[in-house]
């Protein structure tokens, strides 16, 4: 993994495939390393759609070894729905098989001179690209079925859909799972858009003839895995919640605290919640003979992710994360699996994500163009997208385009980018990492959520101001460095409790590079990514009037608690003072 | 001409009416006092569609007096459009009316719980709010015939179309005219948007039984008022080109000089310029019995404006000035004069800025929504704004928003405000003024086009950076002190270049309100405006990477001149430096 694969799709005539080495970028990874070319390489104030800016998709330090969890990739560019940095993060199959093929990242630059579709073939022997117009507005689960049918189900698949072919700001990377379908997605900041603008609609990854990536010392390595895995499993979040329920887990958990966003962010508490719970949601899978645990990615052993059948017992969806059963159900006001599920399964195959597309959805039920609670009016609403229509579009834009086009003043975002599933009122430290994030308004820049209302890693009141800042800048911090790593963002549960897991984590990160990495060193990555970010953005315009929340947080009192957002400006403005 | 009428849409029950005193905004008028209440009571960072925004109406200091030119009239808010402060000006009778009425100002506040539509009644006896839902979504000339019938015809109405309603980013506040036509248009920046927000649809001015406003020194100002109109009869530009043919006067001037934006901005001459020129409207006008040379306001000497009617002889339009016959016509590759004017008339209908429109729908154009010169396309597409759709809606929210939405990379905005009719590589002084003007691209803020292509106020290279600096920014202070007298913009031709003409001028204020102001105290009140403008603006978040061009300015050339925009960056960081 010491190369770089580079395609310019500017080039006359046709894309120029060049490899390069790491150089300057050498020991980064994951989101480290996507940041890095960003920071160096695209000109802040430059167009997102235009041939200046780069999609960079780069495994972690940790991807393509045998370590566990280590099947995380990121996505990186200038962001098209925020116009700042972007690193959106995805599971699936392409971490692994990427960093096994060699690559630390592919950079596509440039931009083709006609509207012309290509797909890109990388395996041991080298690089393909071929012109495919066959394949214009083809959702994801056609386009991977086409593509299994030229190159063999030994693949690993990332492609777009019909939203980032139509460069929409909700627009997401696919990446498909160990079962070859694209369901895990890159998703937030439309990096879809700035792949669709390059042109490309599809990268097959083949690793046949590749091995494991092997470590510095292998003993120590093992063994460190040994302890980490051991820890996962000891946890209860990632040992137990997790496995059984899935990140949907969280419905009843949230929805008790009342910091569950409902009906577009007005009340903290949805009365249809148990009916779309973890629980709930794993009971329907049973019966349906689908699977609730099941994971994403090979090595994978939270194994949070799970399979949804329809009511017939055919395969629908991936299980729809608690995000989207969130977004889709109660700020829609839908207590609907089955609908939840397929609104899952039109976002993954259109290339949308799921958390934008629920708010747009939101912020249109509030302009009137649908009742909230009106499954059906929803998928319809979802359906435009994919048809390309300009009603299609405006959602497909996001939750702020479609405030702004139906003059609605209510709309949940940050940067422009919609707010995910815990309402900041309630959640007050989601709230901080919400304003401050280098991404826009991101749960898991900063997951709060943890010492705020699962006791993880401490305590800290969630309807209080107090102790906020300190949580979300150090969880900031350690996101960073963990996105770096290839690792699944969700080992934080664990190494944030546990001492000896956090430690294990390291070990393998030495053992594997013949560094001697220590926790302060982890911390100091952390640190140097935020601060290339914020300095992108910067540059590319934004202030401290961007790292606020929309009014009507801290004027609107939220059900039930009936608190409103109380971090201070001048509070929140030393979250960076590290 | 000394209270403030405050109108708080918020109140319980009903709008609460409230007279106040000028107070500390004693001495302001039209731009300044628009600028200056905002500046002081709306914070920066609200929603501009929310109940903290304000909608200020508000004649020039010698607008209701005997003063030739003084009929112009202010509206500012925070934009909707651009996120910044915004004052957009227009003709028409609502200046001269107002005034005469005593009122400095009308101040929109606050935001009704329910979307209810109220007009408001302003005669010698005070005021008068009505609910009045039967006006929901009729057109200006619908809005204003049926006001004509309920409170005759010796009134002057500002009202809000279809756009207004819908809160689009370019809804206009529209003015009648002499012969009470909703023509005039305070157009840029949304303001209509605001207006619809506050539920406002019409205000209906009557001023029978009030007088002219009289002056401290009626001999005095009587004098510089002869000598002022004299200066404006003898000078080329007021006197000969504007009457005889409008504002469509520039279309021969700008296509000769090459900056005459063609196909969304992709060259600098169009070849059916000849087809839509000033000579060639006048000559149709006059050849199917309309008028060529008119008045929009009482008291207009230079008479720029006119009539234009369709190929039966009967009223269609006003006569449509030179920015929408650029952005309807050559912006969208259309020649043809009677779809422009059908164009012209729609937008006047719906409330839509002329300018916007064209350069959105020059945008869609480039997006294949319709082929550039089909003028047939062109007019159905502001049509669909009339009918609500969600194409319309896009399209009416402006340039900026449509090429978001259909993945346009060449989008003509500055601050997400559409340029007017100068190419700023051809006309470099008016790009200067287009990125730095705290309005977004505005030819009005700082006019370059006098030096650059007409040899008024001296002569500086239109295709070189060289100057340009300078003259944007002496432009900018001039222009914001005139926008504060009332006095219509088209004087700084003659006051330019006619040293007897500005004095005369400064001399009619100073007789009226018995100051004694010199040339550089109107310098320093335009210095005192922009400044507030701009703290107001970085107040909001702006910051220097919003006063530049789009990138494509840069980098690609404009035919015929084979130019690109060529002022630095860091020259146009100092325009403000006064």
């Amino acid at each position: 993994m010491d190369k770089i694969l580079r395609i310019n799709m500017s080039a006359p005539g046709n894309p120029e495939i060049k490899i390069d080495s790491l150089g300057d970028y050498a020991g980064l990874g994951g989101r480290g390393l996507t940041s890095a070319i960003i920071s160096k390489e695209v000109p802040p104030t430059c167009h997102p759609l235009g041939a200046d800016n780069k999609l960079v998709i780069a495994p972690g330090i940790l991807s393509g070894t045998a370590a566990a969890m280590s099947g995380r990739i990121s996505v990186g560019c200038k962001s098209p729905l925020t116009g700042g940095i972007k690193e959106a993060n995805a599971g699936g199959q392409g971490a692994q098989v990427l960093a096994r093929l060699g690559y630390a990242a592919i950079v596509l630059e440039g931009k083709p001179e006609k509207k012309t579709l290509y797909k890109i073939f990388v395996n041991k022997d080298g690089v393909e690209i071929t012109k495919d117009d066959s394949l214009k507005m083809t959702g994801n689960y056609d386009t991977v079925d086409r593509l299994k049918s030229e190159f063999g189900d030994k693949i690993a698949c990332i492609s777009i859909g019909q939203a980032g072919e139509m460069m929409l700001g909700a627009a997401t990377v696919a990446f498909t799972n160990m079962e070859l379908r694209p369901a895990r997605h890159a998703g937030r900041g439309g990096v879809g858009a700035v792949m669709g603008s390059k042109g490309v609609k599809a990268i097959v990854l083949d690793d046949a003839g590749m091995k494991m990536r092997s470590p510095k010392d292998p003993e120590k390595f093992k063994a460190a895995n040994k302890t980490f895995v051991a820890g996962l499993r000891k946890h209860p979040v990632t040992g137990e919640g997790l496995p059984a329920y899935g990140t949907n887990v969280l419905v009843n958990v949230v929805n008790e605290a009342g910091g569950f966003p409902t009906n577009n962010f007005k009340d903290g508490r949805f009365d249809g919640a148990s009916k779309i719970s973890g629980e709930a949601l794993a009971e329907m899978e049973k019966e349906r003979g689908a699977n609730p645990t099941h994971g994403c990615h090979r090595g994978c052993v939270i194994r949070c992710s799970g399979i949804f059948h329809d009511k017939q017992g055919n395969y629908l969806t991936k299980q729809p994360e608690y995000e989207t059963v969130w977004s889709h159900g109660a700020n829609c006001g839908i207590d609907d699996l089955d609908a939840i599920a397929m609104l899952d399964r039109l976002d993954d195959d259109y290339g949308l994500d799921t958390i934008e597309m629920g708010a747009a959805i939101g912020v249109a039920m509030d302009a009137g163009l649908a009742a909230f609670g009106d499954a059906e009016a929803a998928i319809d609403l979802v359906k435009e997208v994919g048809k390309g229509t300009p009603l299609g579009r405006i959602l497909g834009s996001g939750a702020g385009m479609t405030g702004k086009v139906f003059g609605v003043e209510r709309v949940p975002v940050v940067k422009n980018q919609a707010m995910p599933a815990y309402d900041p009122r309630a959640v007050q430290g989601m709230g901080v990492t919400y304003a401050t994030s280098t991404m826009g308004a991101d749960h898991t820049a900063g997951y709060c959520v943890t010492a705020n209302l699962l006791g993880v890693g401490g305590t800290v009141n969630p309807l209080s101001p107090k102790g906020q800042i300190e949580l979300s800048r150090d969880l900031q911090i350690a996101t960073a460095a963990i996105d770096s790593t290839g690792m699944c963002l969700f080992i934080a549960f664990a190494i944030l409790d546990q001492e000896e897991t956090f430690n294990a984590m390291v070990e393998m990160i030495n053992a594997f590079t013949g560094l001697s990495m220590t926790a302060g060193d982890v911390s100091d990555l952390g640190k140097k990514i935020l601060t290339m970010e914020r300095d992108f953005n910067f540059q590319a315009g934004f202030t401290a009037k961007d790292d606020r929340l929309p009014d009507y947080f801290l004027k609107e009192s939220l059900p039930p608690h009936d608190v409103t957002f109380s971090v201070s400006d001048a509070d929140l403005d030393t979250v960076f003072n590290f």
